[in-house]
């Protein structure tokens, strides 16, 4: 059960959500502004703390209650702040996602309708560690006109309460409301936050698996991200050889611990004994790890033999799997039963397999020739990402600010009736398509 | 825990999805007119089966087992028949919501991004009594390539096992698979396939309020609905109050049981003296019961007094709530804490307060001197609808055959490589919007 006062402190975000949605482009930008101007202004002090938080954290690293990783992510000092204040201008610089006419349609004389994207409200970000994501966050929330409920780690808890006050100041700052940004600190609260779905429209973990998997599985709040990132990379039959040696090196090597580098290799058997030699060696010579079947092991006995834990597993390091498969139905089985849903690539020189994978795929990204480390925000061109989703409803892969809002109809009459429009007299609509868009 | 039979059922529907995502167009075309044709064909034989779960249901309404008003709509025989064939062949007529290219940019040379809309997977439906709800669901998951769970009740286990039939043959006929439409029936299932969120991608409950919440609280599928329909209309100061007056009563009058009747009545005080005592007179005429607070009482003794307990109920019958407020806010604040979120409405003559009401309510729609009965997706010109969703995710309010669909991500390069675009020899993106459909 959620403490009253936990209670309390999300219900003033609700209430604070509420003036954000009303609030102007200009306002939001103003208080991004003054935000990313308060993270330079405060630099040493923002150090001070994060300093504190990372001796704390080296001790419990010595006697083992912590992994070097979360350590690793800790750190928020110094030019890393600037980068931070940098990222923030950056989203105050993204295009307004909030009052975009999507639909208009005139239902009758007089009698006009509007679909308007509008805010979600209530948006709560859990994550462990990195302070800067919570910075991130709160930039994200401000520009699409939320309020954020920020649950960070008490290995955090200093970085956090400082950058949470520097947020609220620069909102009060902006004559928005301070409540729009709300930090929970006690570790024990995730669970209780996850609770309040009357007043949480929606949840973004930012963590291990282990720990977006454990929110997914604590919440009726709908869960926008992904516990796992088994990407696949498949060289059909006639692929370029050259060509798909470089991408695949790429989609495993170019950064391993990515929730979209590529974890497992499935080549076509009419390539198979030209192929998996060579991406066996060169994954080698790179440190990569390969855990093979029998059929490509035969080919390159230097590999490991693979166990069926190994297919559909997500390393994050220089492992992955290989299998030779009978062709594409084989390989669009193998990823559909074994994957994520992720992002998963064909490499092919045949435009017909190359539809027919994207067609029979059940993934946020299918890759035709290009390497599965492309599925990002950035990359795709949407500006800030609020994270990749793997799930099917709301949004889908990458997700920028959009993610963040929902829509309304507005419906404009002159006093319109329903009853107009039923029975034997029933007036007819007309349903036409409006160029106009909503106030304007 | 779901059995073993129930899970290969759900199983199988999942492997169909994947070829019902592959079908063209005018196969899932194909799919609709054949089962309309088999509609008409088999009206008698459905009627007969109908008659026999009537029958058995009458006597459970004998016995007090079941109400009336479920009887009532159990009943799908003859004309019923031929109208839900011609529906069938009207969803057939809908524009295809799958295929469309969302957005299209640029990358870089020889490297495109598409966003796509595609089929959700497995839709489950959820519902009680109604066998036509199964029909209209298992046309709309055929136009949307979705496969379809049914879980009707049992106290049509006839009639839905012969629907189910039927469907499953003119998705065969078609070429589709019959798996892409499962009907379970024993009524303990339905808990067994709410826990597979693994399979099932969104889960459709249509029934009563206390049916809806039964599935949202027991599920981590995504739910599409609403369980409450507590819609205001609030009469402004200076509204034209003869149109008011007509409105308000259409609002109330037009159908009270349906989702979209407005339940209470918030009333600015500079109008009450005029307003209150001709609405409640005129409710009182047409046998509603009007349940209001102490000011508005005064105005109009006849009414009953009003408690805490009236404000945010959902009546669906002759009953309503009436309040006098302060002004918009209190207005706008009333209904964020007492409405569900599904549709409310301003009668005003002030455009400015027209548009703070849009802004500051949190609802799925917002309406400006109209019914709050226009609700509905036919209404709005969305064709076929799925239900109406107060959820915020995914899709809000009336949702049509798109509320079935989500997007993936297609990218198609030359052998890019991610490692290109970064370090200090970055190649830059180029980001541009593109006029280019996927495959087209």
């Amino acid at each position: 059960m959620a403490s009253q006062a936990l209670t309390d402190r999300v219900q003033a975000a609700h209430r604070a959500a509420r003036a954000m949605a009303q609030a102007s482009d200009a306002q939001r930008r103003d208080a991004l502004a003054r935000f990313a101007q308060a993270l330079e202004d405060r630099r040493e002090e923002i150090s001070q703390a994060n300093r504190g938080d990372v001796e704390a954290a080296r001790e419990a690293v010595e006697t083992g209650e912590m992994s070097q990783a979360l350590l690793d992510r800790l750190v928020f000092q110094d030019a890393k702040i600037d980068q931070a204040a940098r990222g923030v201008r950056a989203v105050a610089d993204q295009e307004d996602p909030v009052g975009e006419t999507v639909r208009a349609t005139r239902l009758d004389e007089g009698l006009k309708l509007f679909q308007v994207r509008v805010p979600l409200g209530v948006v709560a970000c859990a994550y462990e560690s990195r302070p800067d994501a919570g910075v991130q966050m709160a930039a994200l929330a401000m520009r699409s006109g939320n309020a954020l409920v920020l649950k960070g780690g008490s290995e955090a808890r200093a970085s956090n309460r400082l950058l949470a006050e520097i947020a609220r100041d620069a909102l009060g700052q902006a004559g928005l409301p301070e409540d729009a940004i709300v930090a929970l600190e006690d570790r024990t609260e995730l669970h209780a936050l996850l609770e309040l779905d009357h007043l949480v429209d929606l949840v973004i973990p930012r963590g291990s698996s282990g720990f977006v998997r454990f929110v997914q599985e604590n919440t009726r709040i709908p869960v926008l991200g992904h516990a796992d990132g088994v990407c696949h990379t498949y060289v059909d039959e006639g692929a370029d050889l050259d060509q798909a040696l470089e991408v695949c090196l790429d989609a495993k090597l170019d950064y391993p611990a990515a929730c979209n580098a590529t974890e497992c290799f499935l080549i076509h058997q009419a390539e198979a004994g030209a192929f998996v030699p060579r991406l066996v060696q060169a994954l080698g010579e790179h440190g990569v790890e390969v855990r093979a079947d029998e059929v490509a092991r035969k080919l390159a006995p230097q590999a490991e033999q693979a166990t069926e834990e190994d297919w559909g597993h997500e390393w994050g390091d220089l492992v992955c799997a290989l299998k030779v498969v009978d062709g594409l139905d084989e390989a669009i089985s193998f990823i559909n039963t074994h994957g994520s849903g992720h992002t998963d690539a064909i490499l092919t020189r045949d435009p017909e397999r190359a539809r027919r994978f994207v067609a029979g795929l059940d993934t946020a990204g299918a890759f035709v020739n290009a390497s599965t480390r492309f599925a990002d925000g950035y990359r795709y061109g949407l500006g800030a990402e609020v994270g990749i989703s793997t799930g099917k409803v709301h949004a889908r892969g990458p997700v920028g600010l959009q993610g963040l809002t929902t829509t309304t109809w507005v419906l404009q009459g002159e006093g319109h009736l329903a009853a107009t429009y039923q029975g034997e007299q029933a007036r007819a609509f007309r349903h036409e398509d409006l160029e106009e868009s909503y106030g304007g």
